[in-house]
């Protein structure tokens, strides 16, 4: 490829990112719009814009791009959590070290490869990219510990960025911890394989255990109920009907317009469900769902439970040792957030989890493999000679020279971005298959499957091209890796520039443009002539967002030394997500849960796999320019880099897997002495109730796949929030509407029987 | 080789065993060297053999095996610990593996390999070894099938043992941590990492902070001083001389004769120890170290302290919990036993330890990839014209035939053999610098040193042969392994069959006669003149007994399938084994620390990787032979060889990592209403005591390489058996020897002018 169709491809994507960010910054002042585009905002602060029609609507203008930049750390954490904080430390972390890079490469490395050879410059429009990458500098080149000196100093740049962003990534985590609002989650652990006993039921036998070897910290339990997906139905419907009913006495009056849609179900303000909470606790401190509700007796309990202890140190000990000495019994762990559990799984036998994980192991391996038909298929498109042959109506077509740019620098990318967007649902779904008892866990899951994923499928596959035996074979030499990698990513970078240029930049703009979205909301408007719902607000697709931009990373890392005109696109890429995902942090996503930072270790690891890959193709490169001092000063730089990374796992890590004694001691302290404790062990039943969380719950997991996009509440880190958020809320879904429509006609007609 | 060269070697070996048998059978029966042959019986049963002289004397008898076979497992148990059950349970379950895959392969197998190809027999003596492997079926064979089927016999049959024998040792273990006599080290842990602070001592700081957050459960503790060895020779010198004067005081009047050698410092009851304990305890039970021996004010403090608990599970917790938000601080283990820790490493900072492991790995790479100089040596030799080439001196020697028969069939293995001694020192060594703070530990890390060691440089390194360069080559191609491995297999079996001849039953028969200790014995009576010293009992090797016994397994699973005659030489080795094993840990080893059988694990995934490794070889052998059925078999068994694997881990490996919270409870409850607590706790200090164990333990380390060959003590299993054991048994070096001298001659001086 040359400068040209660079250029060329360059242009086309500026333009589409001009064109749709101008159309973003109107549509998002059309009031129509305003649940797509600001759905956080409207759903926490319960704001409306201005309905008045003015000129400044229709014209485009940067506002919000100032506006985003001016958020602060502190409104972001404020508003999205530490999740949105630590992933906007992605992004600055990018920023940082590329730009580092790209100084020093671009001043020193870029010279140095265009003037490499003893050859004769043509003009550089029509020079061909290869020439600035490390490719065009000779064999023994005297220079070459240029790019040995740029390689030390991005790395020890990285490692320097990375400690400090670990360190400050584990502080506000245990800012977050410590600092926040009492989580039920903290006294809570959630108990898996309970023996099956012939002579008492689960419920006595985690009474007895717990009562027997936990008992200065036990409080209470709630076991788990195995339901049917009919039966979950039924008793959905139910619930709703009773809370309604409660609703209807306490609330409806305060109401003034209540329509079939709007009837208190979907709309109303927590303190309805503050009543219905303390109307539950008032049948006594010790109430169980069982003698509660009667209707949950008809559940056949499972092998599960939420344990509650009196104070957070007891569960963090409870949940860390090992229970009895069969290991598959009494398995315990921290209970996620009440809004983070995953109900559908809990019932699933914790002896059959292990099978399921490798079940899933080997269905995304298989998976891997299969995507590459698609990938090789874009690989095609750059032999454009096998093409024409394959399908010769091509051919006049392809003779067209700008046709022929298009196609070579901008199609493959295009193919492959399309492919890739099967990807996050498909591993969502195997990770939901594995089992993990939490929407965090699962998000966490698919983000690692995805991460290996596009790795493998984008970078390597890449890089490593040709048809797919002989990928497989390349592959198969561990030796030759280096050797292989030097001599292909110089001849690819040209295809990752180009998908930094589409595949980046054209995320990003669809992701400020929320195109999806808005269909749906013009759809919902002017076709199905629905009402606005304001409550159905996305949560923010960490497990999509956060591999994109590692890769972006790793695509970085192995360019910059060798072909370094990648690093200004991969820079404008990142000032451009700055831009957007503060942008959309704040207004559009919502998040339900939150893992306190949780998905660092996954950034920094894959960090340093870029950054030793990095160093095990310059390894390569060295010696294949037959330059042995380039080459010995790498290879400890690899040793020093997994050192750092060994340090970092030994200081960090443990803080993300586990909280520490010493804080939650003080934390339990802190509540015992303002008194706060025994409000706590009040609220702790009625935040994992089964059934109410299960029904709405399920039913937006039924209502679109990606259960996320459906998720209805926002953020909540206390208790005092989660409370208010159960049952209720979000009723996006036709079924759960027409149950309600049910339930109201059945009140109306109650209302008509008592007046008459 | 043919099968005269292969019964040369197994008639050479033979008449060696036989002879070394018959010369112990004799030699054990000579009084002179019953320190030799029983020194765990003398140290335990202080019994006595007579010193008349019959003819039995001099005639062999097979009297000892006999006995050896009587022994029940439960005798076993109570003199030689779990550690030596555990060890004798992978003989038995090598031996049950082997009889079925004997049985199955040499009835089934062996004559398909025999019959395999259409030719001419000739004489079976005279017949290449290579007839009986599966290199002689033809291709495309139809009877593969068989050989398929044999190896998923064996496959299970192994897997169904072993999971027996996982559950057996698990159920032992469990069963040992709870029957046993209260253990200190339940109520103890190790905490390394303790902040430096400049207002307050370690010791302050450790109390302050486990009375602020274990107020409940924390005891006392004991701070561990980093003594440089001038001081530790002085120190113990020192206390030496104080107890010297406690038991002079009490005990010397008991004994009768007490020369220079046996002077009460080297030969006296436990009693004398009991006394001087109950002397420390009086001042009062809040005795530090600091307190009741002023000496140890000189030593400095270092960052680490054994911390005492009040109850067992108040210590499990406290080791297993993350303690402060810098993980590199605080860091909690249990403590190992008394007997167990290895002072000399306490001292070293905690956020040292990963950077010297990391160094010790790199160091056994190297050493790893040095020693195959020798293997390639020996490699040369079975290519005699190599070797005349290069030693044109040896053409004379290598025309005779029996010259040629021994080169080739035995001269490898020595040669190998005697290398691979230098392998355990160098293993402990490295793992000594590790910074383990157990023997047991410490013993384990060389454990697995050794057994990758002998893995690699016995089995893949002989089996790839060749030139050093070529099998580094042929190891870099991970795909072609299988089919390297399938190659190479059947033409090293004969190698491997003289190994299991020469290495094995020759270190069986030499483990047998103790030549080193005979030889030691032999020079310190006759040449030294020095009486006999019946507390240097050795300890059991098992860092070079378990990996050979598991590189013979891995022999014995990848032959089974493609060279069976191995199976009847191994099935010998088993055999002899089980008797030679049973035999010295009844009479002659003693053990001073017990792990509680943790290397079963060890065992079950050194055997998983055999068997996984033998599938993989048949799965590449049947694919060469072109036997897609077979070799589609070969998969699925693969993958449930893994899965097997994988449910173990889960289902009995956290049982050997951790106690559980209910045995650990139950423990406590016991202990607690037979009032035995109290006097538990009373004991601790003086289990931990730095200076009592150190100074007689570094002395030991000392005198010998092998630090467990100095070993003076006899196995403790509870602490009733601990404290009898401080500082004063076993001194066998010159040096603290003279040290006593001086003291001895002090106290005669004293003596003399008191009584003047």
């Amino acid at each position: 490829m040359k400068i040209l169709a660079l250029l060329t491809s360059a242009g086309i994507n500026i333009g589409v990112c001009v064109l749709l960010l101008s159309l973003y910054s109107i549509l998002r002042k059309q009031p129509g719009n305003v649940n797509v585009y600001f759905g956080r905002r409207i759903a926490e602060e319960h704001k409306r814009l201005r309905d008045a029609f003015v000129l400044e609507r229709i014209v485009p203008s940067p506002s919000w791009i100032l506006k985003a930049l001016q958020y602060t750390e502190e409104e972001i954490l404020a508003a999205a959590g530490l999740d949105a904080v630590v992933f906007m430390r992605i992004v600055i972390f990018s920023i940082r070290i590329f730009s580092i890079a790209a100084v020093v490469c671009l001043c020193g490395i870029l010279p140095l490869n265009y003037f490499g050879q003893d050859m004769e410059h043509r003009k550089i429009p029509s020079e061909s990219l290869d020439i600035f990458t490390i490719g065009n500098v000779v064999e023994r080149s005297k220079w070459l510990w240029v790019h040995c000196v740029a390689l030390c100093i991005v790395s020890c740049s990285a490692c320097v960025l990375l400690y400090f962003e670990y360190k400050r990534a584990a502080k506000m985590r245990l800012i977050y911890l410590t600092r926040s609002a009492p989580n039920p989650s903290h006294f809570t652990i959630l108990v898996r394989g309970i023996p099956k006993s012939t002579e008492e039921s689960y419920n006595d036998t985690v009474t007895n255990f717990f009562t027997k070897y936990h008992a200065s910290s036990y409080l209470s339990h709630q076991i788990v109920y195995k339901a049917g997906k009919v039966q979950k139905m039924l008793t959905g419907a139910k619930m709703a009907f009773e809370k309604f009913m409660h609703i209807k006495h306490t609330v409806i009056e305060k109401k003034s317009k209540i329509g079939m849609y709007r009837c208190g179900l979907c709309g109303c303000s927590s303190n309805s469900f503050q009543l219905v909470r303390t109307d539950f606790d008032q049948n006594g401190k010790k109430i169980d769902i069982s003698s509660s509700d009667t209707s949950i007796r008809e559940h056949e309990e499972c092998g599960a439970a939420f344990v509650f202890f009196k104070t957070r140190y007891g569960a963090l000990v409870a949940s860390e040792i090992l229970q009895t000495w069969n290991p598959m019994l009494w398995v315990t762990e921290l209970a996620p957030a009440p809004d983070d559990v995953y109900w559908s799984n809990l019932w699933v036998p914790y002896r059959l989890l292990w099978m399921r994980r490798i079940a899933t192991l080997l269905l995304t391996i298989v998976y891997m493999f299969v995507f590459l038909i698609p990938v090789t298929f874009v690989q095609g498109l750059t032999q454009l000679d096998q093409l024409q042959q394959r399908f010769p109506f091509l051919k006049g077509i392809l003779k067209n020279k700008y046709v022929i740019l298009i196609v070579t620098g901008y199609l493959p990318s295009v193919i492959l971005q399309l492919s890739l967007y099967t990807v996050p649902p498909m591993m969502m779904l195997f990770s939901t298959m594995e089992g993990p008892t939490s929407r965090s866990g699962r998000k966490k899951s698919a983000s690692w499957k995805v991460l290996y994923f596009t790795i493998w499928n984008v970078f390597f596959v890449n890089v490593l091209s040709g048809s797919v035996i002989s990928q497989i074979n390349a592959l198969s030499i561990p030796k030759d890796i280096p050797t292989q990698l030097a001599k292909a990513v110089p001849r690819q970078a040209t295809f990752f520039i180009t998908y930094v240029l589409t595949s980046g930049w054209a995320s990003l703009s669809s992701e400020v443009m929320q195109l999806f979205g808005l269909i749906w909301n013009l759809i919902r408007k002017y076709i199905l002539g629905r009402e606005e719902d304001p409550i159905a607000v996305p949560s923010f697709p960490y497990h999509t967002e956060v591999p994109k931009l590692l890769l972006f990373g790793l695509l970085g890392f192995t360019c910059s030394i060798l072909a370094p005109l990648i690093l200004p696109f991969l820079l404008i890429y990142f000032f451009l997500g700055y831009v957007v995902y503060r942008n959309q942090m704040m207004n559009v996503y919502c998040s339900r849960y939150e893992t306190g930072g949780l998905m660092w270790p996954i950034v920094h690891n894959t960090t340093i796999f870029s950054l030793v890959l990095t160093q095990l193709i310059c390894l390569g490169v060295f010696s294949l320019k037959k330059s042995p001092v380039a080459a010995g000063f790498t290879i400890p730089l690899i040793l020093l880099t997994l050192l750092f990374n060994e340090y970092c796992r030994k200081r960090f890590y443990p803080l993300f897997k586990s909280f520490s004694a010493q804080d939650i001691i003080n934390m339990d302290r802190e509540d015992e002495q303002s008194g706060r404790l025994e409000e706590i062990h009040e609220q702790l039943h009625t935040a994992y109730s089964q059934f109410t969380h299960d029904t709405s719950v399920k039913i937006h997991d039924e209502s679109s796949d990606v259960e996320d996009q459906a998720s209805s509440s926002c953020k909540s880190n206390g208790l005092g929030k989660e409370l208010s958020h159960p049952t209720l809320k979000g009723l996006p879904t036709a079924r759960l509407q027409k149950a309600v429509r049910t339930v109201c006609l059945v009140v109306n007609l109650q209302k008509k029987a008592s007046s008459v």
